[in-house]
């Protein structure tokens, strides 16, 4: 493989795991990868995770679906290469790409409240480049499609530089990661949208890694209980390792869960954060809140046909229902300080690695996602 | 009539108004009215005003009737006397009763964000006082009801501490009594929970009396855009004088007006208060908020069987919906300073004074307010 320097506005040979049909193993191509274009910059990725997103998109049932493509979204990488006008990143910079970006333009970069930019907002149908409308991927002059503007299921990618995340080089790429996706929504959904005051109470919809790591941020907020709800009590053993210090699983009760959660708090929890993607959950855990000061925050994904139904005096009784995505995290403006809690101490992030494997058993890592298998496996690019 | 120091410990005679059954036009009678008990005031009512409450629990409609009632809790008075135990008031204390109360013991009271009293929460089927579980009010020795713990349609009426708010001595009692209820709720819907940035655009659902106090909030508060929405036309001429700038009749389109507003406005309000009641309007006011910062606040009281639905990605696209209970206002602590807002001039009051009648005339308030003439009907009580 090339290095930086002499590889700039060249095509690069590289490795990838390309998916050529929906649930098909991903196989190990040698892919060419175009130069970065204007506000573009190509990735050497180093390191990257498996998300269920990924696999959604993947298995793209009932979706339309675009292959051959390549996927991955939670990874680092050091900056190869940049295209005209960036002039934020240079090669060797290192960073984290991420499936939505921050164009710093557009009303909701320039709002506070919202990370939703209008230019870069992720996008799951699109495989191509917003510049030219083209894959920078390419098999014998036949185009690989790019996923969530990111694909780091490849040894190099080219990357919107409002996708990127400058960050800390000190920081280790291996770790650090897993902050491109799930970690940070869930951590972001209790820091930035939750907020629960110190000593308050917790509850936790799903302990899946976007579920352990609400909780993890209910530690650090300094939560005095943190109740982890799921249906698998499967997950209550390692959910101990997040600071989860009480478990319900709605399946145990006659009764809606969040009844048991109002009788176990004495009228409700100050704060409920679902990670699931059931409406179910959704409504529970906006239910389940206290009145007068309880906060619930969506986060699961939901499906296209459901309904979030409750009765209105449920939001008359000063009930607050709020939704994020990737935790409010601005992508380049507040990625970098995630990955310094992480550096001083405050967020841990082993706990979420229960695999690691070579990237020439990518599929592996799917296998292990598919069984429900611990948290985030780390797929190894140069291994 | 009695002066406040002779009367001090002893049963007052005086006209109230009284309620003999649902929907029975008030008669003017000579009432017992008991001395507070312990941690209770007796007040001398001066000014007060109607409510759509009063109406709604008057007529009684579906309801179990409380009859003989004494209705009112929009009203202004000076503590005639002090029950056991009562320090922060004394008798001459200008004062605003309220239905709702604010102990300052529970955890809503200790808490910042609720005002939702525990203790004195607004309770529409009590008739009684709380100390004894008895009525102050007699007619020969039978009990006539209370109503919401205020029952001002007497020229005095006992009151719990909790629920009397002192207020500056100078302000006058004719103009200020209007912030019992309604008006609070409003401005409070705007100011404490919608909270609209200055320059921002706001939407008000229902343009009666909560809903301009809800426009005169955004008035207050520095929006550019303040569009009010309702069903009746006739409300708009009217709304102008509440800084209302833009006007949209559901009626007048064949498309969701969730649609409409984000038409013109780019996307979606920044705030929206509902303001009706009505469940498609709380429906249509969370979903016409912009995605990414946009906060939606519900005050109307819904009918029981009322469903609110709406697709949970709304909520994940960062859509925050609230509530509130009385404007969040907390009786005591906060009425004090929402009176100042009047005395010095940021808040005006005379615009939702529309008509006003000798307490002898006090039918004349309720045929108005059920033609949906004027906005507010201040009862002289002396008169
Ligand atoms: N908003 C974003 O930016 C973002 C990013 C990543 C993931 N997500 C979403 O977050 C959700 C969680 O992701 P994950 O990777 O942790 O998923 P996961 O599948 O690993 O975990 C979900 C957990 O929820 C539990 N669960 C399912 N239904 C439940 C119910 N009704 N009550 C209680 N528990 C229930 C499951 O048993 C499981 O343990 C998904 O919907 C995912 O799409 C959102
Ligand atoms: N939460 C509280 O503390 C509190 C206190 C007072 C009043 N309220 C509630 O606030 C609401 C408004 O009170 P008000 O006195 O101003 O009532 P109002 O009847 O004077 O005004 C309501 C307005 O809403 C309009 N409307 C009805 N349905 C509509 C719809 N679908 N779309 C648009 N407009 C619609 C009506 O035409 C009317 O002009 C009521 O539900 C009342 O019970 C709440
Ligand atoms: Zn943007
Ligand atoms: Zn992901
Ligand atoms: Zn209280
Ligand atoms: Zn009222």
């Amino acid at each position: 493989m090339s290095t930086c320097s002499s590889t700039e506005g060249q095509v690069i040979r590289c490795k990838a795991a390309v998916a050529w049909g929906p649930g098909k193993p991903l196989v190990i191509e040698e892919v060419e990868v175009a130069p970065p274009q204007a506000m573009e910059v190509r990735l050497k990725i180093l390191f990257t995770s498996l998300c269920h997103t990924d696999v959604y998109f993947w298995e793209a049932k009932g979706q339309t679906p675009v292959f051959p493509r390549i996927f991955g979204h939670e990874a680092a990488g050091i900056v190869e290469s940049v295209g005209e006008g960036v002039t934020e990143l240079k090669p060797g910079d290192h960073v984290l790409p991420v499936f939505t970006g921050e164009c710093k333009e557009c009303r909701h970069c320039k709002s506070e409240e919202s990370n939703m930019c209008d230019l870069l907002r992720i996008n799951t149908d699109r495989g191509v480049m917003l510049n030219d409308g083209k894959s920078r991927f390419s098999i014998n002059g036949k185009p690989i499609y790019h996923f969530v503007g990111t694909s780091t299921f490849s040894e190099y990618t080219v990357v919107h530089v409002g996708c990127v995340a400058k960050i800390n080089p000190e920081a280790p790429l291996d770790k650090v990661c897993v902050l491109s996706c799930g970690i940070s929504t869930g951590l972001g959904a209790t820091l930035n949208v939750a907020k629960p005051p110190k000593g308050s109470t917790v509850a936790i919809f799903g302990l899946g890694a976007v579920g352990l790591a609400a909780a993890e941020g209910a530690r650090i907020a300094g939560a005095s209980r943190i109740i982890g709800v799921d249906l698998n009590s499967n997950r209550f053993e390692e959910a101990k390792k997040f600071g989860v210090t009480e478990f319900v699983n709605p399946k145990d009760y006659n009764k809606p869960v969040q009844e048991v959660l109002a009788e176990i708090t004495d009228g409700g929890v100050d704060r409920s954060i679902e990670c699931t993607g059931s409406i179910n959950a959704m409504i529970s855990a906006f239910e389940c809140v206290h009145d007068g000061w309880g906060v619930a925050v969506l986060v699961g994904v939901p499906n296209k046909d459901d309904a979030f139904r409750t009765h209105p005096i449920n939001v008359l009784n000063e009930k607050t229902l709020k939704g994020t995505f990737f935790g409010n995290y601005k992508p380049r403006t507040d990625l970098p300080s995630v990955v310094e809690k992480y550096m001083n101490k405050e967020l841990e992030l082993e706990k979420f690695i229960t695999h690691e494997v070579p990237f020439s058993e990518i599929n592996k890592a799917f296998e292990y996602m598919l069984k429900g298998a611990g948290l985030r496996c780390i797929i190894h690019m140069g291994a």
